[in-house]
């Protein structure tokens, strides 16, 4: 297989449509999934994690894992899976002891704030973090149906360098990223050794996904939003490139593995993104498709990204007829996507942010149906 | 005085630098002010705030608010005073009911949460913040100085039409923004109402500060910028606008009075507000000046915004040393602002935000310093 034009073959699907449309190919109507698509909203997930005791211990086990990966595929119409699992897995395994307080966010037992903690930091033993690849291994086998193909890909995922420093130096969520940004800003260099070792940690995990069976990964760049303009640049973007530089472009079944980039918050530097190794950039909901596409989804056959995205998930908690409306919006923003037999312009829907713990199962129901139905609409129409 | 071309006069300000920045007009160095200027990190504002008791205690009394907005010009050479006030005393005076519990954000005892309480919703009687229009006019007394003219010109501000709402539907900050986007989504038609409202109420209460001595005004859309594209320009925008509308040109001295907008996280959105009928755009640290300064600055005798902004203000937190570069980078950023006879692209140096509580006093004065230095010397080398 030529690395530079792969044969882009998917029989090994039922769905290829996700997979399609982060290689820019022409799809029948738009995939969605939704960030955090497996979560508190649905009580089917709760009912587990309450079996499991605690969010590590649910994350923790393969067979968890893959129970509560494939619970929204068997309620809704999902044209993609995405790996159970937390974006600070990573730093947990270099040893700052990751835990969930119930009803609060993630916490790290041994932050790091000075230059001896720096100083000690380094790439995890990959088998600390076994236990995500054999639950990859594991939700793969379960998604494979009696005739031996998948039902749909799964995508595997990690916190993006400059997101998981934020976590680390902050040691829990932030309002202001005072501390990190304090580090950032007095001692650039333990910020960048920091990310270095991030950077690498991060690549090596995601190889090992891939490795496992994931047919599709994603960086999580949460927090690149909260940067400056220009520090976003250094500290942010510089260390996703340094990731997607060391990252497999193929599954170790020869397949191409998509790579997505998604910013919180980064929409004013889609023209920095624009040359980033990747085939998908995913777009929070103060985007305008229309333009984002413009600015970076490139033309008919030229290199471009798909984009991913975005709208926002408290439209999930407007009754069904305005769901159906601010979908019909966000899809019509994008326009009609690809419709040749090369490769061009596409778009995979998805929330702007992860959903809701409070959203009811019910409206992602009818958010799913209005984007299939809309979206194949939208092709007929053009 | 004709209202469209002013007699731009500033012969009654010992510092009219800030004034004439926000008419884009030539300084010998750009001036500098700070959101939340007075505030918690200086220890002379706590001493006060804790014999008036509590925050609305401080910002309620005359002599108190005098006081606290006097105090940062005191310490630092700075070239413009802001009103010591909150964004959500309108609301307030609607009936709402606002306190501040110690440690905590602002809170509403009666938040608006459905159609009844929408309905209820007035235009306050502009008496009932009698109190601020009193600080105004106290202030603007103590800043004039022996010889009958001001120290440096005083900003009045209010929260704009949506950030107001997106407090008065919560009822306190969020992570989320939950329950006012639900309300947005599922019932736009109360998210009008109360918008229009909220504009009709914000006009009053700007034009009043203006009688009572406000030499120039902002609205803080704080909010504006988690809402998504498309719902910005409908909630948001459109009632900034409704505002502006409304206001008075000049004050009670026949003197024009500038008017600045900021909408945190609108950077994507500055074409949108390219038309607004304002002076002055405050930018947050997430855009590029040189960028926004192309896109809505305008250039020479052309019309356009000045700009207002924007280092973060977690650089406060790293060395003088760094605070120098950081700010050295912000105005370069720029470039030099116009240096002729008539008007042009002009820079008004702030954070991009607040200015957080734990901010060292002594790094604000090498702020202050380092602005003044480095710009005049940038308008020396050009």
């Amino acid at each position: 297989m030529n690395t530079q034009t792969p044969t882009l073959d998917f029989s090994h699907l039922h769905n290829p449509t996700f997979l399609r449309a982060c290689m820019r190919q022409a799809t029948d109507y738009t995939p969605v999934w939704l960030m955090r698509q497996a979560g508190r909203y649905l009580p089917e997930y709760c009912a587990t994690r309450a079996r499991a005791g605690s969010f590590m211990g649910l994350a923790t086990n393969r067979d968890f894992a893959t129970e509560v990966t494939l619970q929204p595929l068997e309620r809704y119409p999902l044209d993609a899976a995405i790996l159970f699992s937390d974006i600070l897995t990573v730093p947990d395994a270099m040893g700052l002891e990751l835990s969930f307080a119930q009803g609060e966010g993630p916490r790290f037992a041994h932050p790091v704030r000075d230059e001896a903690a720096v100083a000690k930091l380094e790439v995890p033993d990959m088998d600390k973090l076994r236990y995500v690849f054999d639950a990859v291994s594991s939700i793969r086998s379960a998604l494979t149906q009696a005739d031996g193909r998948g039902k749909v890909p799964l995508i595997g995922f990690s916190g993006s360098p400059w997101t998981l420093a934020c976590y680390m130096v902050e040691g829990k969520g932030s309002d202001d990223y005072r501390m990190v940004k304090t580090m950032l800003y007095s001692r650039p260099d333990l910020m960048h050794r920091m990310l270095t070792v991030n950077a690498d940690a991060v690549a090596a995990y995601l190889n090992a996904q891939i490795d496992a069976g994931a047919q599709a990964v994603m960086i999580f760049d949460s927090w690149g939003g909260v940067l400056a303009d220009g520090a976003f640049q250094t500290f942010s973007l510089a260390y996703t490139k340094r990731v997607l530089r060391q990252l497999k472009r193929h599954g170790t079944d020869g397949r191409v593995v998509p790579r997505i980039v998604f910013t919180k918050g980064g929409g004013l530097w889609l023209k920095d993104m624009a040359p980033l190794d990747c085939d998908v950039l995913g777009l929070d909901w103060t985007v305008n498709l229309g333009a984002a596409r413009a600015l970076v989804g490139g033309s008919e056959n030229t290199s471009g990204k798909a984009l991913q995205g975005n709208i926002d998930p408290n439209v999930l908690f407007a009754p069904p007829a305005q769901i159906d409306a601010e979908v019909a919006r966000v899809l019509h923003s994008f326009g009609t996507p690809y419709q040749g037999s090369g490769s061009g312009p596409t778009h995979i829907f998805n929330l702007g942010h992860g959903i809701s713990q409070y959203t009811p199962p019910e409206h992602v129901a009818a958010l799913v149906q209005s984007v299939h139905q809309h979206s194949r609409a939208l092709r007929k129409a053009n």
